[in-house]
Order: structure tokens, then sequence, then C-alpha cells
């Protein structure tokens, strides 16, 4: 097993390029194409992604499929393109995410979103995502005697931080007031807890550490990268307000990287809304079970704090492209471990993480990512 | 790189298992479960399969993804499974096709499988799969001077061939004056060249060959799996009547296991038209081009031809539930090699070859095998 390096990155609306852009790349050395969809079918009218999109970027006769776990998708598909060069079953492997949602109307993707969930037992009887984290965060605020308001740092510090990037749909702050005040969804879920629909695409490209330098000046290493499932259905889970497979997944990066919790310098975690925000730092081991809340109100999770999230944005403000949000958020690490996030930089950061939630739990990938030395 | 072999399998209606269980093996040892599935987000309201599937199968908590390439989903997420064995990044995988399309009215999954085609350009213009082919079909019959009825051995053949197979979808025979009489579907593309809407599902279990005699006395071993692709709408080939993707796929998969078409003793291949497993022969090096249809009068094809192919029925008459068919392929191949093929055996069966193809030839994946000595 090798040494797995990102030495590429794109992201809509605006392309970035280290040394090489893909296309350049792609040309010549690109084994395979991962691509990384959830909603194509449904949405799009379109499924073989794989041959459309390796055909439209010329690669045309590369080995292309798509890959899906639901909002897992984009980081489940990076480990699998990590598992390709890491076993030298292939050099240079490119993984793209791209969602295209907005085209439809609002309930078609409400209930296209569901997909993720049980649809016999959970889309079946009316719970849309939004319900199912309403149930989550109900239970959360009454277990733990925690108000929603407490809730608002988590919304305030993704679009503080999304104000720097320029890859963000909602690049404005908002205060706490203005979350507490925001529009109800599904209760106790209102429009600041929730990320939005949108359209986005990203990708990166992965080879071997070793021949990274050839193509990158700081190729970013793959440090860990692990992935679990937990039950679909939120019912059948020993306990909802515990995370497993996110427990799991980021208890195998630790023990690839041997790393602890201590040593994660940023973030970028799942915060599809505010409450899995919470569940995941728990799950992740920066906070006991019921105490994650409290991360927001200490100013742990701002730039600067201890375990910086979010830090362009976040699923919340920065958007939630679906099947590409892993790739932007494995990007968004790089670029901070690289120093180029700029006035959201956080300093010192070493050691980045990564951690991509599919359903309201059932899927997590986590990603851990240093640059190569 | 290490050898990897297939130690476990599974196909409805009715199971089959090697020494040891799918859910026996299960229980302690698999590390990943690729799902297979093209049509579960337009046809059943269900994405996220990879959650949804582990846990129903008890495998909650494994790492699991859906895999997707229209008709060649199949043998892409088989190829996957072996890219974690053999690259050593995973022991055991278990590959599950499944796909269940007889719930919705024939004009839906009609339009469902056009997406495996050029959604903007060709599923737009309503040219449906079966149109696609009829175009293929006339176009080779154009160039070629064939008649319609030179198609009828390949039907025949598969038809004759699913009789014996306990899992086939249509086990009867048909003869060449069926064929030609059978009703009109998309001139001239009929009803008995082409194969059925079904549902279906079948798996396989994946491991290291040096680990694989402690669960199966005869493991098969995956001698090489190559992927290619061509562009997604036939209207961008060079030659619409030259499938390069299965050219390409299949090249590396000769060069792989450094043996020639001679040496293949039974090809499982894709014949979702019959005009597919004319290219498809042609593509493979098993005929000139436009010669492949002369395969089926001279008898070549059958179980004691030089190619037997469909030998178990094939997409035809054993049926072809989109994203299933690669694992089944590669199955039937496995019985042929472990002598396991009761009435449809072909003797002495040393090295299988199973060819799936997406679209109208965009995604190919080709697949050799043989018993692991």
């Amino acid at each position: 097993m090798r040494d797995v390096s990102i030495i590429g990155i794109g992201q809509t609306p605006v392309a970035e390029h280290w040394e090489k852009s893909l296309k350049e790349l792609a040309g010549e050395r690109v084994d395979a194409l991962y691509v990384v969809n959830m909603l194509s079918g449904a949405l799009n009218g379109q499924e073989h992604l794989g041959a459309l999109i390796s055909d439209w970027v010329g690669l045309r006769g590369v080995e292309a499929v798509k890959i899906e776990a639901a909002c897992g998708s984009g980081a489940a598909a990076l480990r699998l393109g990590y598992v390709a060069v890491a076993g030298e079953l292939a050099d240079f492997v490119v993984v793209a995410g791209v969602e295209k949602m907005t085209d439809n109307p609002g309930d078609q993707v409400t209930a296209a979103l569901a997909m993720a969930s049980d649809a016999d037992f959970e889309a079946q009887n009316g719970l849309s995502f939004v319900a199912l984290n309403a149930l989550l965060m109900r239970r959360y605020m009454h277990e733990f005697g925690v108000r929603h308001r407490d809730f608002a740092p988590f919304s305030v510090n993704a679009h503080k931080n999304a104000v720097g990037n320029p890859h963000a749909l909602f690049p404005h702050a908002v205060t706490a007031d203005d979350f507490c005040a925001a529009k109800m969804i599904a209760d106790p879920v209102n429009l600041l807890d929730s990320s939005p629909v949108c359209d986005g695409a990203a990708a990166v490209v992965l080879c071997p550490t070793e021949l990274a330098r050839s193509f990158a000046t700081r190729p970013v290493r793959i440090r860990a990268s692990a992935a679990a499932t937990d039950t679909i259905a939120l019912h059948d889970r020993r306990d909802p307000l515990t995370l497993e497979a996110a427990a799991l997944s980021a208890g195998k990066a630790y023990s690839q990287a041997r790393v602890t919790p201590r040593d994660i310098d940023v973030f970028e975690l799942h915060d599809a809304f505010t409450i899995m925000s919470v569940l995941s730092l728990e799950a992740c081991g920066f906070a006991e079970r019921g105490r994650g809340v409290h991360l927001g109100s200490q100013g742990d999770i701002a730039i600067g704090g201890r375990i910086p999230i979010t830090t362009m944005g976040g699923l919340k403000a920065r958007g939630h492209p679906v099947g590409a949000t892993g790739i932007y958020q494995v990007i968004e690490v790089a670029l901070q471990l690289r120093d180029q996030a700029g006035a959201n930089q956080v300093r010192d950061a070493r050691l980045g993480m990564a951690q991509n939630i599919g359903g309201s739990g059932a899927t997590v990938v986590t990603t851990i990512l240093e640059v190569a030395q």
C-alpha cells in the first residue's frame, strides 16, 4: 500500500488550479474517473454519468463510474479513488462531484432528497430530511436541557466564514438574533439551521505521493480515509443521538493516522443542519455526549478557537450540492493546509479532517489530510 | 497487487452457496459492500442503497456504497471490489447487484432506461434504447448486406440454453420461425431480438486467492478485469458499428491475462439486443467487422461450438435486471468453470470471459476468469 496525495483541485463557480490543470493532466495520464452524484436520476433524467462526464471533459476511453452514498457520496468516492491509487491499481484518479438541484420544484427536490432515508418507512410516512433533523434536534434539546438559541453560534460561525469565500452561496453574515427570528421549517429546525438546495461541482486529482511533486508544489496527502455505515432508518438506531457510524469512521481514521482529536487543527464537518454539527463533534470525540452544543457558545468552533469548523462557510453558507459536498469539504481542508484560505486561514493548520455524512447518519466517511512532507 | 478470487455466489430466485454462505461469512469478515443498481432513484424512490442493504443483510457498520454505470454497473462494481482486494485495502468484499423494474408502467421503465443514453440529445428526442439498437441493427444490415433473419441464431441459442437454467425468466425454446414472426418493436428490432424488463438480484463474495481455499473448494480467480468508456451518444462515435470501448476493455483484459480470443472457452456477452451480441463478438476479436453475425448460422456460438455464448440464456432469456446483470454473467461463467453448469456445461471450460455493456456501448467492463490453481 502506498501513500496518496491530492495534486489538483477545482470548484465552481471559480476554477482553481495548482501547477497543472485537470485537463492538461487528463489528456495524458488519468486512469479512472469517479463521478459523484446523488440525484441525477430523479432530478435531471440522466444516469450513466461516468461515461457522460468522461467524454465531456476529454477523457473518452478512461474507466469511469458513478458512485452514490446519498449526501456522503463525495467522500465515499474519494475513498474509492484513494483505494485504487493506494493499492497500485491506478496512478491518476479524478474524483468529480456534481449536483444540479435547482431546475426542479422545491417539493420534488425534498422528495428526491428523502430517497436517502428509508423509503418504505420514513419517506413513505412523510418524513423529509428537515423533519428527521427536527426529531433529532427536539430530542437533543429535551434530553440535555438545551434551548434552540444555543445552536445559533453554529449558523453564525458558518455565515461569518462564508464572507471570505468566493465560492460560497451565502457570503453574508447573520446574527444570533437573525437566527432566533428565522422562518420555521419543521419545529424546531428553522431556515438558519438548514443548509440550502443548490448546484455545484468540485473535483480533485489523486496520485501517489511519490509522483505528486511533479505536479504540485504542496501536494496534500490523504493520511487516513475510513467509511462506516449505520441503520438507514433513524428509528432503528440504538441511540438516535449517537452517530455510531461517525464515531466508527472517525475512530478508524484516527487509528490509521495514529492521532487523536487533539491533533486536528481544522475540521470540515457535515453541517447540513445545526444539530448534525453538534452530533458530529460529539461522535468524533471533541465533546462528551450532550455537550457538543456548548462548543459553539464557548467560541471553540471559530477560526482561532480550539477546533475550527466550517471555515469556508460549511454546508450552511457555502452551500450543500449534495453529491458534490464531500469534495468541497476536502478542497477546503486542502486550502487550509496549504495556507491558501485567505482571510479564513487557520494559523499553523497542519492536520485537517473532513467528515461527510449521508442520510441522518447512515453513511459516514472521514478523511484526515496533511501537506505531504 | 495480489490475486483475487470469488468464493461465494448467490442469485435469485434460488440462492446458491458454496462452502460458506454469504451471511455466515458476512457476520465476521466483510470489509465492504458494493451495491450495484441503476434505477432505484427513478423507479423505487430509494437511493442510499449501500447503507440500506448493509443493514438489511446484517452488515451494519461496514463500508458500503452504490455504484452505477447504466447496464454495465454490475461488472463495474465487481471491478472496484477487485481493485480493493487486489490492492490490499480490503480482504472480503461483497458485490451485490439488484434491480426491481416491474412495479412501474412500461413507458416509465423505458424512460428510466433512456437515462443511460445522452439525456439532452438522445432521450430528449425520443430515442429509447430499443430505438438506438434499431439504428445500429439497420445500419449493420445495410452496410454488410445482412437480413434480419440472420440474427435469429442468437435469440434461438439464448432461449435454448435458458431451458436448463432454473434462474431464467424465459426457460423455453424458440425457433428461427418464431424469431422472424415476432412482434415488431422498433424496426428492425423485434420482441425476440430484445431482452426483457425484469427483476433480479445476484451477489459474489471476493477475497484474496491465498485465503480463498478456506472458504471454497474451487474458488474462481479473477484473472483480468478491465473497464473503458466511449462517447455516451451514438452520434458522437467515429464508427457506430465499432464498439470501441468493448475493444479497448477486452484488449486490456487479454493483455492482463496474457491470452488471446482463441484461449477463451466460454463467453457471457451482453446480448441486450441481438445486434449487441454481434458487435461485442466483433469488438472482442472473435470475428472481423461485419462477419460477427455469421458466427450464429455457423453454430460457433452454441455450447460445443467455437465460442459458446449466453450459455445460461443470456440477457435475452435468463433476463436483464439491468444493474444486476453483470453479476449474473460472472456467476454463470463461474458455474461453467466449476463444472456446475449442468445440462449447459461447456466441456473442458478453463478460461471464461464476461463482458458487461452500459448504454449503447459507452461503458464496457470485461472480466476473465478461471478456477484458481
